[in-house]
């Protein structure tokens, strides 16, 4: 099997690094020089030019997406113009949201063998120079199939299903709309809340303290604003119904036990027990 | 110097493991059986009765509190009604606010060799069993002094400082009160904030899931909430104020972003953008 990684960031190049390892010829494209003369280095063929990429995709049995959902979209358009590729290729993206890409495709066409894919996987930093072989090693790949009358549903979910297995992850099919909800509570949110903790706690009494405040708890509940803003205002975007209601919930949240330690009425133990008792029940402990 | 221990937890025993270390005599008091048992067997000497402490102190030339604010108070109280212990004895605590101590302090006496302290270490777990003598290296101590008309606060800094920099740690002398803000801001808060996240998110579609939704976001943000909810009741309990203005504050946040969201307003680059810049702010980055 042969194939393509339109977009050779740390997620693309990582999952290149690991399927040609495991065998599989892998080539891909990449928007700036830089990386492209990178990966060259690492020994990939790598191309820049829309045209080329577009003719050269031919040859491929696999597309993987490794773009934002905007580009993805873009991507998609350009290859469904394409008779031949669109019927061809399976494809499949690695976004953080499902809805938006599955509700675009099966839009487009009942005829391709697209199917979502989110690996629950990441770093704080971007680019094909941190890349890593073992980056989806145990971690879960949600796996969204396109609707009921898509012809070619099945086959693009046994190519995935293989193809993710062998880089060492574990697959879960899910509704798209049921993952979109899902991640905003236990990842998109939290990002922001991250965001609005560090900005905040910004605006602590600092001046003239010799050595930082900061424990393990600010170090660790803020660590993920270093991530990309690009990135995540399409993440966002593309799932803003779920992650805005989940903030609010919070939100309200914080005020009902602001009130209650403002007034000494907090019950802070059970706080912690029923906190804990959640925490276990999504990390499945 | 003879250093007593009243109350070897984890910041107790990791501190006497540490003075030992240094050259110091050290002894303590615990209040279980298990772990005087298990001090015993480091070679300490602990004692357990309340009585028998009273009178062994007068052996000592530091008292260090290992213990809860309430205790803190209940222990003083004790030491306070025997004149002779309270005016040789250098104390310091080891709580997480300091305001509601100082006063307690500054209320009684003038005439006592006080100082507040607060490590900024810890762990999630408790006991003398995860103790370690490296704990405080590296760390910020703050101290917080008696007020101006004590006769002896500058006996206490000077003995506080020789110990805390014998342990590894950098010192930071701070007003109680701004310290007790400080901490609304780096810590406390974001302790409840952890809590309410994990408890939101375990509100999450986990049904049928066979792998954990969660990635290193959720378990980040939410691995403070194994920390001892009695021990955060008396440190929220005695910085109420700060801890529910930061609290209330970061609501309003939350629900502002939540509302721009809703109707994609939101600027997430920004976002992002100033949260780092005010974390590495906070980190002295």
């Amino acid at each position: 099997m042969k194939i393509f990684i339109w977009g050779m960031g740390l997620m693309g190049a990582s999952l290149a690094l690991r399927l040609r390892h495991e065998g599989y010829e892998v080539a891909g494209a990449v928007r700036s020089e830089k990386s492209k003369k990178f990966l060259e280095g690492q020994g990939f063929t790598v191309f820049t030019d829309h045209e080329t990429i577009l003719k050269v995709l031919r040859n491929y049995d696999v597309l993987v997406l490794g773009l934002n959902i905007d580009q993805c979209i873009e991507a998609l358009e350009a290859v469904f113009e394409n008779d031949s590729l669109k019927s061809n290729l399976v494809i499949f993206d690695m976004c953080s949201t499902k809805k938006k890409l599955l509700d675009f495709v099966d839009s487009r066409s009942q005829n391709v063998a697209f199917i979502g894919a989110h690996p629950m996987a990441g770093k704080e930093q971007q680019g094909p120079e941190v890349a890593d072989s073992l980056l989806y090693e145990d971690r879960t790949v949600y796996l969204t199939l396109a609707c009921e009358t898509n012809t070619q549903r099945e086959r693009a979910l046994s190519t995935a299903l293989e193809l993710w297995q062998r880089v060492g992850a574990k697959t879960v099919v899910i509704d798209a709309e049921r993952h979109d909800n899902l991640m905003a509570y236990v990842s998109h949110g939290l990002h922001l809340v991250s965001c609005l903790i560090a900005k905040l706690s910004g605006d602590a009494p600092l001046a003239g303290l010799t050595a930082s405040p900061a424990a393990g708890s600010y170090r660790d509940m803020t660590r993920i604003v270093e991530s990309s803003g690009n990135m995540w205002k399409t993440i966002i975007e593309s799932n803003n119904k779920p992650v805005s209601h989940w903030l609010l919930e919070l939100a309200e949240d914080a005020k009902r036990l602001a009130e209650e330690i403002e007034t000494n009425r907090a019950d802070i133990p059970a706080l912690f027990e029923s906190a804990l008792k959640a925490r276990n029940r999504v990390m499945h402990k």
